[in-house]
């Protein structure tokens, strides 16, 4: 039987980028349908009924949600190809809790930063940067959070810095004069990688689909 | 080399107790450490530094953070007794997706039902029981989450039974009125697997911190 692989995605989303770079990794060909979430369609309502998310990756009829299930899912069934979680249990529990960390503390600092004002934005500011430094600290002096190899919790993370210049823009600041290492090492994802150059939008596009949404909520 | 397993814990905690069903499951011996969450000690900060939460497995001096984290790997180091994720990829990936849920969806909507007042508790409470009953819908007429063999989602659910008794004070509900499938589905995990029974507390003991708690927070 073919595979038939559909990605059901949004653009600017920094967790179905992780799915895209993943895909792209496997080198495995699928069907990227768009979606729109604020009219949801049909096909993601049924898909994902518990959360009415994307990404959703729908493998031979059967969906798989929830970014990091998907990439976890792919380098499970793609075993050959490009390993992405080490093989080691504890090295895998520990880009298992990594992982975890950027979408949880990275996406929820980030979205402070865009959303907080004045000095409530002075405080984000710091616990942004205590973040990444955490980040800049458990990456060391290795080329990647995976070591020598880009893996799972890069691909976590990397999907983050199309949004760099909206949080940079936002919050007044500039990250690589904080954090050198950790945006050296994104230019390093984009350099070697084109499984994550050709997944992230423009940073700039990410930045004019946030203003506009802001623009929306001001009116409101 | 002797396998040395310490458990850092607090007893009241649904994801240490995950940890402790886990353990009991495998058949492994280990050392539990009882926490205290106020003050916390030097081995909790120096294990866990980025969270400083419970609950953390030691093994053979290397920590690892994260209830589900910490079942998944030891499900495979321990391979051959009890599995405890299918070995279907496919499956794999929806035991993780509901485990996920668990913490997330089904541990802030339960904080919500014994924090909120008045009005506000009036709307937590069918938010409540929409959650369970899409657990009952996922758990349709099997025997466990995990099919005939109780297993991931299984375990990442059932230490909330030990909450269910401050959910019902606070929420003044019956559990079992509204959701009957859910709790026999809990009373055949007590009933069939002592590595649950004797992992979770008195459901009265966990209300009487969750009360005594409640006091002090009015005090402040």
């Amino acid at each position: 039987m073919a595979e038939e692989i559909i990605l059901l995605d949004f653009w600017a989303s920094m967790f179905g980028m992780r799915v895209r770079i993943a895909l792209a990794e496997k080198g495995i060909k699928y069907e990227y349908k768009e979606q729109d979430l604020v009219n949801k369609g049909s096909l993601l309502l049924q898909m994902n009924p518990v959360h009415k998310k994307i990404p959703v990756l729908i493998h031979n009829g059967k969906p798989i949600c929830e970014s990091l299930v998907i990439v976890e899912y792919l380098d499970e069934v793609w075993k050959g190809e490009a390993p992405l979680l080490p093989s080691d249990p504890c090295q895998r529990a520990h880009a298992r809790f990594w992982a975890d960390f950027m979408g949880k503390e990275v996406y929820d600092v980030g979205k402070k930063v865009y959303m907080s004002k004045g000095e409530e934005q002075e405080a984000t500011k710091k616990e942004f940067f205590d973040t990444l430094k955490l980040l800049e600290g458990e990456l060391g002096d290795e080329l990647y959070f995976g070591g020598d190899t880009f893996g799972f919790v890069d691909i976590s993370l990397i999907t983050f810095y199309s949004w760099f210049y909206t949080y940079e823009t936002y919050g007044k600041f500039s990250i690589e004069a904080e954090c050198p290492k950790l945006i050296a090492w994104a230019k390093r994802c984009l350099l070697n990688k084109n499984s994550v150059s050709k997944s992230l939008p423009d940073g700039k596009q990410v930045y004019e689909l946030v203003s506009e949404l802001a623009r929306k909520l001001e009116r409101k």
